[in-house]
């Protein structure tokens, strides 16, 4: 062994992060940071309209704009004008038709900010417009779907019909929702010389903007290096749609042989970049009189934009979890989501989640006001355990701790004691305490195994510190440091001796997205597979010598032993059957239940959340400083997507592109959060972790309305529960005497 | 297999050089044309003394000038203050006495280049001149040796006491040479956020200036990152040097948070930085009166300047070599080099042979005048074959082609008829013809066997494109083109699915430097390492199936095969032994010789080279226009040396540092060069090569002497031959009768 026991405990540890202080002293360098020598600015022409066909697209008189380097269209794109993605119906540029505002038209690049904004203005276009699909009913009655799936079970409509059930039935409506990251989209691309592209830039997914730089300009893989720069946040919002500017950039970068910096506004990232999709969904959910659910029926729609990017599976993953950790012996889910005239939404954290989970967790928080049942004690009744099938006849075999979690954020929030006392309250300001859950399938599952392998590049220097490469990217959410310390464990070296490189798709192989809170999972496991070869070969050297890391090193060296590996972690294989919905949808699952404690002030409508408490089974914890980060971002941004955050549109635009107008939560907004971590390992996990990247925004807003229902008695169908909004639904309740049967 | 056998012939194809068409349009970016935002000027605070001890350095005027963000002096330096090489006594910044002129004392750096120069002037240094050792005999007398190295085998000084041999002496003397590669040394440093650093710019070895920079810094390695840019030609000159000026910015950039530039101007570099040592060589040369060579003494000295820097190993194979590729049964070699207080000597392309080679090479074309021989008939009766054993002892088993390299060039050249022809010239402008050779040890040998190994890390992308990562250089050479070749024979795909990328110490192990004509084998055969491990992962996907490249690779993808390897290669044991010289110093050799046709006019002493017959036993030729190409640039080098460079000096201080006064040839003074490329196979090398980079510099100036002597009968023992040498031997000559006899 290289090293003594006491040296391998790093998986658990609060390491901390090694990029903290450079963000924290301001010095990271974000993507608008950056400055190459010889670089033009470079822009987009967006359309103005919903729809409408392209009469003519004339750009001399750009051309001629001095200071103008070069200006693109549709057809000057050397390679195929579109972004591949699930349907590869995204164009790099409009060809013929806008089908949404904001969509690029042309894109230009000029030496000075100045002259970037007389070129755009120089491009002529005479659009004839087109009637616009606005509504996502309307697009469905006008057979626009872009994908549906289904999941069948047992016999759910006969099942609901039977006279022993108690049956609640409600449509709900969910809305856009911002990433909100910290910085907007921008990539800076440079030709490399030997007639490729280096395109830095701010990103979740360096192999998605490769393929579609690749794509655009007609070149191998290889030709074109995507770099990662420090990136602020993605929440999936930073994960298909930087391959637009990528290509853009790139586009103008080859045209010109000059470096191009192509950065959005806050406005223009705003209104149309990826959004999460507004969706509508039914939910009928029957159970017996003892709380055993017998039968869901579940339809569910989302507005996916103009073109399908993400929505497929976005889509894919809201079906299969669309009845929570729950067993269910009846369902009928059917779900699509239909092509409008706006802006293309696609990945955020959840993935498709949040919007169902907040239907079925409110008509099950209903179900049990219609049983007379205490919520948590209806969700226990049902809830996933070993051995116990998912709605997709997955049955789980391992790792399911979604009992503890109830359990535990049960007795952390005193949820028993606050849900009597304060049903109670009949003050003008009322506390109420609410309970959600939800579970989420970890990595890409079988709609995207295409993508599931993840590398790992791992190079021992002379002195013993490591140098880590990995196809994902550190978002903020910590995987630099979650990657260090599994890079430790598994080498047997300090944690400080490691350091996990930017993403740079010139590294490893194509490794997914960082997506589906499949990031430790997948390149921790390639981290593994690696650092196992490098002490496959060390050990004959080293032999039993109980040398100290380092050490254990430089006798290597000295004996010429090479000390680099790749990795390569391939999870276990999953089956679908998308004719029936049935199969194993993931590998695993990880659980999260909310309790959310709420004053609600009946006079005003106003909601202000006292208290979070979140409980995550996510397998063995890396880092529980970061799990908790982790958690407590969630959460935030799930009482967003709860109260206060959604988009005003007219005639395809959105308004409020600002944060000013839309309305984020700031620090004070932020309750006291206590995180509740349950540990139940996944044996293929690294050490046993599972993920954590999206449970904690998911069961947040059903957790908020149910809290508001046990404050102020009334049922909200729509996100987000604005004080107008609950003004209005404490002003629809029935005078005090009748609610008092209620 | 892969690949029809119709695709697998990329080993000796004329490949074109994927780095060209950005170095012919000038976009590539030598480290002059990058540009980091918010980067500051740096600068280095140079001695004007020989040698002095330091009385005082105050900086605290040059830190108040507006503009300037840091001053750094030696005792600033956070880690150590020594640039860690062979002896380690070179200092980052003087501290306490200055060692030669241009000796860095403190480094600036400022908002402007004029808030540079002002702080620079600013910075108080009070200076006690030191008597200054200058001239390497005096240094050698007064015991000031850096290190020295003996050859003994068998009897030498014994053996030139027999009657029965012809014995000539000599005592020559070469002069320092400029590398004068393209852009001056530079570096551009910027702290990466993690509490480390990036480091880019031009050099040959990132390797040992992530050593120097993580010294003075006190980093571990991995914290250091170094990027090499476009390197317009190191020859050595960018071995070790850069290691200076990348400290330099480093500690810059970490002092101030901020990317630094710290480039050197051509009149700086040519002042401070590293050149090819004078030298001083004693030959005694005896051989039977059938020419077969006895016994050699040889005493070899050069002048390291103020630091050893690389100055051991130079010599050491200079040592090793300096009887040159000839079987001479006795040999007694003494060596040193002289610390003197002028600017430290380094790496040369042929590293430490040139010097001795001329003087042995010119006893030898003298011994061949007195044995009343042909020169060339001399060599081929002591050249070196198979089972001969070098003057250490080196019993030859393989890959020596040295003879019919000989016999090749002097067929080419028409060497017999023109020996005889122009030996009867008698005008003002004759003719003459000479030939010279010499061998080379590839790769680092004994002396350098800890920094042998070589690793290479290949990446196949989805789409079959292959991005290679190695720890060697592209200086110019060729490499990147000579490796994507045997990239894609050892992996069976087209080339130009092939990219390998410029050097970055972050993507593979240390791999040594590039210097030694070593980077083809070693990298070479790296590189085979890790296209054998993704061939075997392949095999089982792909079977027999006869599929092209990218098929394959698809396939493979599909079934999620990781496609990415480091491969590692170790060459074989070498042993030596110091105390007697006697060894396997090299695992191979590569063997050249030049004919050199010139025109000397006697009235002025003006030479003018008409042409170059340049032979080599390279092994297996990768790319035939690159070996031509190679072979090109050293004969243009060997020229420069031969004819016009040297430096002029005064109390220590370089008074020709401008390319108006130090004269290297121009296109016009270059002959027609007709390259002969051998191929003698080495084994253990890729496809059986060996290396390129050196053989053509080192036997050229004593074939240009050679031919001199043959159109103008002067003997020159002293180099460069320019035409006030030449008129002054040929005033010097006996009156034409007596010459008659000669």
């Amino acid at each position: 062994m290289v090293n003594s026991p006491s040296q391998r405990t790093v998986i658990g540890q609060r390491l901390r992060r090694p990029d903290a202080p450079d963000k924290v002293k301001g010095t990271a360098l974000y993507i608008e940071d950056l400055d190459f020598a010889g670089s033009l600015w470079g822009g987009v022409l967006r359309s103005p309209h919903a729809h409408a066909r392209i009469r003519k697209l004339d750009t001399a008189r750009a051309r001629g704009v001095p200071g103008v380097r070069a200006v693109i269209t549709a057809k000057e794109i050397p390679g195929r004008n579109v972004i591949p993605m699930v349907q590869s119906d995204w164009p790099v540029l409009a060809q013929d038709f806008v089908r949404h505002v904001g969509e690029g038209v042309a894109v230009v690049a000029a030496d000075t900010r100045e002259a970037l904004a007389e070129g755009l203005a120089a491009v002529q276009v005479e659009y004839e417009p087109l009637p616009a699909l606005l509504d996502m009913e309307e697009a469905l009655a006008a057979g626009e779907v872009m994908a549906r799936y289904k999941v069948r079970r047992g016999e759910a409509s006969v099942a609901l019909t039977r006279s022993d059930l108690i049956v609640v039935e409600g449509t709900y409506q969910t809305p856009y929702q911002e990433h909100a990251y910290i910085e907007p989209n921008g990539m800076i691309a440079a030709p490399d010389g030997t007639g490729g592209v280096v395109v830095h830039g701010s990103m979740q997914c360096p192999f998605y903007v490769q393929k579609g730089v690749a794509s655009a300009l007609g070149l191998d893989l290889n030709r074109v290096r995507i770099v990662q720069t420090v990136t602020g946040g993605g929440f999936g919002g930073k994960e298909d749609a930087p391959s637009a500017p990528g290509a853009h950039a790139a586009l103008l970068a080859m045209a010109t042989g000059r470096p191009v910096r192509l950065i959005l506004t806050r406005e223009e990232d705003m209104a149309v970049m990826s959004k999460r999709h507004p969706a509508r969904v039914q939910v009928k959910l029957g159970a017996t009189r003892h709380g055993h659910l017998i039968a869901a029926e579940i339809d569910y729609l989302l507005d996916g934009g103009a073109y399908a990017t993400l929505s497929p599976v976005v889509l894919f993953r809201g079906t299969v979890h669309a009845c929570g950790p729950y067993r269910v012996p009846n369902v009928k889910v059917e779900s699509r989501v239909v092509r409008t005239h706006k802006v293309p939404c696609g990945a955020f954290r959840g993935f498709g989640e949040p919007q169902v989970v907040f239907a079925f967790e409110a008509a099950l928080d209903e179900l049990a006001e219609r049983l007379g049942q205490d919520p948590l004690v209806l969700r226990l009744k049902n809830a996933l355990q070993i051995g116990d099938e998912t709605i997709t006849g997955h049955r789980l075999s391992e790792s399911v701790g979604f009992r503890e979690v109830l359990e535990q954020v049960a007795a952390a929030s005193d949820w028993k004691r606050k849900r009597e006392e304060y049903a109670r309250e009949r003050g003008t300001v009322r506390r109420g305490v609410g309970l959600a859950a939800c579970y989420y399938g970890v990595g890409l599952g079988a709609m995207g195994k295409h993508l599931n392998p993840a590398g790992a590049n791992v190079v021992v220097a002379g002195d013993g510190s490591v140098t880590v490469a990995v196809g994902t990217t550190e978002i903020g959410q910590g995987m630099v440091t979650v990657l260090t310390q599994i890079a430790a464990e598994s080498l047997g070296c300090p944690p400080d001796a490691v350091r996990v490189m930017e993403a740079d798709t010139s590294r490893v192989p194509d490794s997914g997205p960082t997506v589906a809170s499949r990031t430790t999972v997948m390149s921790g496991n390639a981290i593994r597979d690696a650092a196992a070869k490098i002490r496959a070969a060390m050990e004959p050297v080293i032999a039993d010598s109980g040398l100290p890391w380092r050490e254990a090193v430089a006798l290597c060296v000295q004996k010429q032993i090479g000390l680099a590996a790749h990795g390569w972690a391939v999870p276990p294989a999953t089956t679908f059957d998308l004719a029936t919905g049935q199969g194993e949808a993931y590998v695993c699952y990880s659980f999260s239940a909310n309790v959310v404690e709420v004053e609600v002030d009946t006079e005003t409508g106003e909601t202000r959340v006292k208290g979070v408490w979140s409980g995550h089974d996510v397998g063995r914890v890396v880092n529980p400083t970061l799990g908790e980060g982790q958690v407590e971002g969630g959460v935030v941004q799930g009482l967003g997507y709860a109260l206060t955050e959604e988009h005003a549109l007219r005639d395809g635009r959105i308004l409020n592109d600002q944060f000013s107008t839309y309305i984020i939560p700031t620090p004070l907004d932020v309750p006291e959060i206590k995180s509740v971590l349950v540990e139940s390992p996944f044996p293929w996990g690294p050490y046993g972790a599972k993920g954590l990247g999206e449970t904690p925004i998911i069961a947040v807003a059903p957790a908020v309305v149910a809290a508001i229902h046990h404050a102020a008695r009334i049922r909200l169908y729509t996100l987000p529960a604005t004080p107008e909004r609950v003004w209005d639904a404490i002003r629809a309740l029935p005078p005090p005497g009748e609610a008092a049967s209620g």
